[in-house]
């Protein structure tokens, strides 16, 4: 038991280490990936999708399949007892955290094509269109979407097929057209219209947030979730992914503005609607702030004995700086 | 029973209407997508969703699946006493037909655009970027690769889990990079190239043959074939699988555009290693005949009763004039 672990268990309020969690974290998500990730590939293919995947990032959504997996089988999940199915479970969990980063991953390698964003740097690297040809990234995007779906369904007795096809179910939904790819299309849509607050959520909860909540939910289904933490971490997830995107329109202003020196970012530029060009910037600031409060209010109704990781990463995604 | 299965029950040899019975089970497939495709996506994806689907096609896979069903379940499926579970595969096997249509459809769509084939003509309509856009060309083949996954994972009881995982593991399987995706890469690496008809055969055994094959498999997982089933099944659909393709490419040279609904010549014109030009036509037109006699071959030996829809299915794929 980690220092923290004993801490709670003593009732002693501690700091959580998001910093150390985190790192522990992504060391067994970085190198499963870089063990999966174009496997048996074309040679071509292969390189295409582990540039696209093996670059950084800030893992958001791994980690939230994590941290929600984490809270829900510290509490009461069905999955203490039994030490096999734990480690199915444990697999289970990785697996679902590589594949909503591969979703993630295939979206930004298709949104920055000519003929979506045309954007040459992604993480100050060229993109992969730039970097290996449009028709390769667009089939390293195709065949990493189908990857997903394949890490969530091996051929291993350990993960009980139930879990396999929720997890499917969960990850088909938010990358569709009722959430990732229809939100894109509304985006697309939505260039040089005023929308109301209202549309401009729904866009946004369709593009960004349906994947975030995702992630929660994969976590949460593999650590069997009872319905009283499932609606919580539901709320959560809804709440998060939404502030994920308000502090994105946010940065996008202060960022240009601080090393630029200009007033609008690139999405006033491009004629986007966001949040800051809808609200203004300190009412989108103060939305955020709001969309936090919510998200720790639903981690106190979930019933869940440790919801410290997901706490920190609400904090996070709120409080960063790119 | 209809005077075919008479026939059958009576050991007298019947000729097999494959016509009709396309005819009744395209009836169900086109009705389901009909009903599926788009439902809930915002408007203009929902549209080139669509667009892409409905257009009529020869409808292959589908076919496939509904045939290795029916051949399985009619034999000694287990799935044969249970009236419930009976609807509860019928249903899956609905929507494995239409799951692998929408891989298909989607594969086209993006093979269309213009950094890969820059074709303009599809079925003797404008292709879906054509007529949408690039943008939602390429959005509208991501959502129906999404939708494909979300189609075979419905909250439906009567659908085991088991079922539900195993068909999406096949469809990612067949669509990833260790199939359809890969198959694309390779062929994208081959133009001007001189292949052997072993790295020809490999690349159209991932291109076209993997979601052939998948089909046939999917039909046979949801009709519960036993292991001797599934074997000579495997055969089958990798010998139809190839067969498909040397035929495509003797189709490339003999047919034209018309007859097509796509442009004729293309592969030569483009300087694609096909079966006609590494073989001769003659040559290409005999090894047709050969995977023919070897898919019928694998339904003889595969210990079912009537596997008369899949043996028609091969025969008109090597006989077909577009």
């Amino acid at each position: 038991m980690d220092a923290g672990m004993m801490a709670v268990k003593c009732g002693i309020p501690a700091a959580f280490d998001l910093a150390g969690w985190s790192r522990h974290h992504l060391d067994r998500v970085e190198r499963a990936m870089g063990q999966w990730v174009g496997d048996g590939a074309p040679a071509g293919l292969g390189e295409a999708m582990r540039y696209a995947v093996l670059d950084g990032g800030k893992r958001l959504r791994p980690l939230l399949v994590l941290a929600a997996y984490e809270a829900v089988h510290n509490g009461a999940g069905p999955t203490g007892s039994d030490t096999a199915l734990r480690a199915g479970m444990d697999e289970a969990t990785l697996r679902a955290a590589c594949a909503v980063e591969l979703i993630h991953a295939y979206s930004l390698v298709h949104d920055d094509m000519p003929c979506m964003d045309n954007d040459v740097l992604r993480r100050g690297k060229p993109t992969v269109h730039v970097q290996f040809g449009e028709a390769q990234a667009l089939l390293a995007g195709d065949a990493l979407q189908a990857f997903a779906f394949e890490l969530l369904t091996p051929d291993d007795a350990r993960i009980p097929p139930a879990v396999q096809a929720t997890l499917c179910r969960q990850l088909a939904r938010a990358a569709g057209s009722a959430g990732m790819a229809g939100g894109q299309a509304i985006d697309l849509a939505s260039v040089g219209l005023a929308l109301t607050q209202e549309q401009l959520r729904q866009m946004h909860r369709l593009k960004t947030g349906a994947l975030l909540q995702a992630s929660v939910m994969m976590g949460a289904a593999c650590g069997g979730a009872g319905a009283t933490a499932q609606k919580a971490l539901e709320g959560y997830g809804a709440a998060l992914g939404l502030a994920f995107q308000v502090v994105d329109d946010i940065l996008d202003v202060v960022a240009d503005s601080a090393t630029l020196g200009k007033t609008a970012g690139k999405d006033a530029a491009s004629d986007k609607p966001t949040y800051v060009s809808l609200l203004g910037l300190a009412p989108a600031q103060a939305h955020a702030q709001e969309l936090l409060a919510q998200a720790h209010a639903a981690l106190a109704a979930s019933g869940l004995a440790d919801t410290r990781a997901l706490a920190a990463l609400a904090d996070m995604v709120v409080n960063r700086s790119y």
